[in-house]
């Protein structure tokens, strides 16, 4: 769900790509990466896929996969493979030893401090390197990667359920159920694909929510954020007390008293100071600095209208997903997806609907800015 | 643009189907039809569709050209065939003078006083008749000409131009070419299939509207309403002094000053004067009433906020029209485009979504209540 575009490409690319994708919200925060090994009639000799962070990177499974078959042929892999010690061996040595002639990469490490390097070596041992062939997609597949390795921040995505006239809840603050089971379950596996889920204190004290994984299957929480500038989480907070394997990230300045954060943290969060904006607000751009520091390549922020301004406004909102409910609850004082002081038209920050699905009865729309 | 549906039926309606819509936004106050002729193997002996109301209906069309060679065979209608004089002759007579052996209707006529009567006519004459062959989409095809006649309304279509956040202007009060030149073609090709348009007071003293056809070809105004209590549209408003073929009609309580009256008179608009609902405002139901009476079968809604609340509140509207701009306002207090004092969320009315465009790089959604 955190990725898509398309573009032409050779075959091998596009299955590359697509083996790619079996790794979702799982490899972070590795990217998602596939690699096939073709002979020069295409036939596929081995291919694979980055399956977990701590597991082979996809060129080493697609080695693996075709062994010794590997030797004069052509490999073709979405991301430049690496040339640095991590978790594992640098994949360029493990490509030279397999006696590969050929590497097409899709798109360069976006990391500024090795980007080239693993090509580089590559073509040091006297391999043929294409760069380019489905850069648009592998680009597209892995957003939240990019943007973290470019920005050193997570890549923010804001999310909404809103009715067919705008509103996130009626005049009177009902909003539970607004949008629909096949919403809801959409939701959730957007959820489950995103590092870190974050909400602003409003929203704690309104719905109280839990913001773990409530969907079928494997469990694996986001990491729960709230801006909290003033230190109003209550400790009862269910996002604190429910039963979570994620931490609960409650960031605020030094305006929130002390025994508050006692209060939170034997409630089982964690408490984080950052320095106050002009308007005594915890600075978006610190919180998002630690997020990346902890390695979350991908933010879902849930609101409130409020919160959404804030990181609009900031320039730091990457993309925009609106769950639309039939529903009219009209309503002149009923509160939109966006609150603040609003934009004049000439300065409204556009984006480009990437996305529309249909999810009975409602309406999903995906966006980017 | 105004039907939609689609079900399981003969080729030979399918087609009528086809041919009736070649009529859309002429035909108006008649229906849109369509008829073939058919042979035992089911080829096409003659075929037509109601082109334009004082023309002949689409039974007749068919007739023509299958001429003698009609005789013995199956007559396709989307709609039963009249069986009084009109401005045309009923079609029933000319159905029995050609010979026709059997006859498929996919829906009968929705006028109380008349339904059935076509029917009867044709089985008195021992004609074979087969009624429900395509009857979701004849009826999808004409729900304003089905409304008018079920309901004495016009079927109401309510419009709104917002932002992905639900803002139809800034909280500045910002709100031209919000949307794309690709959606307001799709308006005005919405507004050339309506009988009327209608906004209220309030709109016309902030945007001043001339709510004319303005898309490229042939002229065809939908005939203009205001909905003004007070009498407060000046008599310089475009849409009373823009040079159109259709009428402007303003319609008020006895609030209105008669000089106003006068004033909007001599600017070329008609005010009709109607019952005031508790509130002070002219009644809906009074207003469409006589909307219906003038032949006019739909009516397009383009809000401010306020009317389209009304409308919506009255369980007097139809369908939702929503063009949705993919920018982000923000504000608080922007508007948004239903307004008044809201529903709780049990209350809130319900639509089906029929259809999602996309309008580059606008997205429109088309709703049914």
């Amino acid at each position: 769900m955190l990725s898509f575009g398309v573009t032409t490409m050779s075959p091998a690319m596009k299955r590359a790509l697509q083996l790619a994708k079996r790794g979702r919200g799982r490899t972070s925060p590795n990217p998602l990466v596939g690699a096939v090994i073709v002979d020069d009639q295409g036939t596929v000799i081995g291919e694979g896929y980055h399956r977990r962070a701590g597991t082979d990177h996809a060129e080493v499974v697609a080695l693996k996969a075709a062994g010794d078959r590997a030797r004069g042929h052509t490999l073709y892999v979405t991301l430049e493979p690496c040339n640095h010690h991590g978790r594992t061996p640098p994949c360029t040595e493990a490509i030279i030893a397999a006696g590969i002639r050929r590497v097409v990469v899709a798109t360069r490490d976006p990391n500024p401090e090795v980007t080239g390097h693993g090509i580089e070596r590559l073509q040091a041992a006297g391999i043929v390197v294409e760069v380019g062939d489905g850069q648009a997609a592998a680009e597209a597949l892995n957003r939240p990667f990019m943007t973290w390795s470019r920005k050193h921040r997570p890549y923010v995505i804001l999310k909404a359920a809103m009715s067919l006239d705008g509103k996130v809840a009626t005049a009177y603050h009902e909003s539970k159920y607004l949008t629909s089971e096949s919403a809801l379950a959409h939701a959730h596996r957007l959820r489950r694909e995103t590092d870190a889920i974050l909400v602003g204190v409003g929203t704690v004290l309104a719905d109280d929510p839990a913001l773990t994984d409530r969907g079928p299957g494997r469990r694996r929480d986001p990491v729960r954020v709230v801006l909290d500038s003033h230190g109003r989480t209550p400790a009862t907070a269910r996002l604190l007390t429910e039963d979570s394997p994620a931490p609960a990230l409650v960031f605020t300045t030094d305006r929130a008293p002390a025994e508050w954060e006692r209060a939170i943290f034997s409630a089982g969060g964690e408490v984080i100071r950052v320095p106050a904006n002009p308007h005594g607000q915890v600075d978006l751009t610190a919180v998002l600095t630690e997020l990346a520091d902890r390695r979350l390549l991908s933010l879902l922020v849930e609101g409130g209208p409020t919160v959404h301004w804030s990181f609009i406004q900031a320039g730091l909102a990457d993309s925009w997903v609106g769950y639309i409910a039939p529903k009219i609850l009209g309503g002149e004082n009923a509160p939109t997806p966006v609150a603040g002081p609003g934009f004049h038209l000439p300065e409204a920050p556009g984006l480009t609907i990437t996305h529309v699905w249909r999810r009975f009865p409602d309406v999903i729309l995906w966006g980017e800015f």
